[in-house]
């Protein structure tokens, strides 16, 4: 599918006073419904590339498997934008609490968490992994230099999962859920341990982005752009280092700033 | 609450190779759940401002209300991030469906659709309103300008309702849907007819701000950002005039271009 990211549209350019007619590379964006167990369970919408790891990924995030091994089968049929996926064991996972929201706060984790799913997934950070500023800054520039693919069409969120020296995995997407859901698929996948790893992204850290950082396992959360206060009430209580605005070798620390040495 | 829209932050800056502590401003991020005549009906998470104009605006965007007339009543619970509506008639509308991928091509509207809810709720411009290059221009940066209090923060997403002359409604948000439902959930809660109007937005034009521009009922849509496949599909389809990396008098016109004279 990887051809298929980009598609080509008929625009008119209007510049200097002319009209001139063209034809422009566009960001293809795709709805990608979900049917588990026979049953229609969520619709997203997503670039078009490296589905399986998507795939794995949400159902990992939204808390449905733990591991591919959960899944008895999984197919995917890019035409039509639906993936069928068959659990091995109907119990671990209830769709009654699925996008509900999370109430209390007697159960030892924030209570800034606000779905239910996110209480059972995001894991409390222990990682011992420790970064430089310059560190920080080289994996960010890296994130960037191979995002070049996807710039010509703007707006492009891209992801890394990184050790401190080099980028791992790189996935891009039009959602940033996505683009963090296929890294974290591709993870699971081929099996990479991610406890002492990091996660580099291009965008804001939003409350879903820590999120999705917790639920990799990752410790450190890289970005060049901004967080909000939810995020960082997030990365607080779940033990990730949250470094944001790194531009040119600076950056601001916001948590857990004796990770970064 | 508009004081409530940034947080402040205890950073640890590092520049030119030295780590000075400070107190940054955060945007503020805040989950707000709607509970729809005592049931609960979804979860978003938004900038705590204008939560009136977003609740309304979201229901209606969601296909839940058409009017405010629809609201037995609204109350809103700021503290814990509570929306408790009530509706006149429960026939009108079916929580079965809300967030079911629509399938299906002859229904006579376009087979873009990927949520049953839009296929109700998006609507066919047949505006008459025509803009110049200029006046596109000039919203644009107005727009901006008027944005200038949130961009400290950076990422926050601003959307405006306008004549070809003025902007009648500005509304900001993290979430990008979120500032289009605040000025939608505005110009309901105002009855300011939408028809001939315009939505200028800062973001990337993707498929759902496309069809946030159908639901508040425009027929042009502008953004200094780039569109997606799926967005020009849907306005083409719609009849939606789209403009978008409208810069210094720059700009592309991808769909419906007879409105931009």
């Amino acid at each position: 599918m990887d051809d298929a990211v980009t598609a080509r549209w008929r625009t008119v350019r209007i510049a200097g006073g002319e009209r001139i007619e063209r034809e422009d590379d566009i960001a293809a964006e795709y709805p990608l419904t979900f049917r588990l167990d026979g049953e229609e369970f969520a619709t997203i919408v997503c670039t078009p590339s490296d589905l399986e790891d998507l795939a794995v990924g949400f159902l990992a995030s939204e808390g449905v498997i733990r591991t591919p091994d959960d899944l008895r089968s999984l197919d995917i049929d890019p035409q039509r934008g639906f993936v069928y996926a068959e659990l091995r064991r109907k119990a671990s996972f209830s769709q009654a609490y699925y996008g509900k929201r999370f109430i209390g706060s007697c159960c030892g984790k924030s209570r800034q968490f606000y779905f239910q799913s996110d209480v059972r997934t995001a894991r409390t950070s222990v990682s011992r992994t420790r970064l430089a500023p310059a560190q920080c800054a080289a994996l960010m520039e890296e994130l960037q230099r191979r995002s070049a693919a996807f710039r010509q069409t703007g707006g492009v969120h891209n992801a890394a999962l990184c050790t401190p020296e080099e980028l791992l995995v790189v996935r891009a997407d039009i959602g940033r859920h996505n683009a963090l859901d296929k890294v974290y698929g591709s993870a699971l996948r081929s099996r990479i341990p991610t406890a002492d790893k990091i996660v580099a992204f291009s965008g804001r850290i939003s409350s879903e982005v820590a999120l999705k950082a917790a639920k990799i396992g990752v410790g450190l959360l890289l970005s060049k752009s901004a967080p909000t206060d939810l995020a960082l009430k997030l990365a607080d209580d779940l033990g990730i280092t949250c470094v944001g605005f790194i531009r040119g070798g600076e950056m601001n620390v916001y948590t857990h700033a004796h990770r970064i040495v």
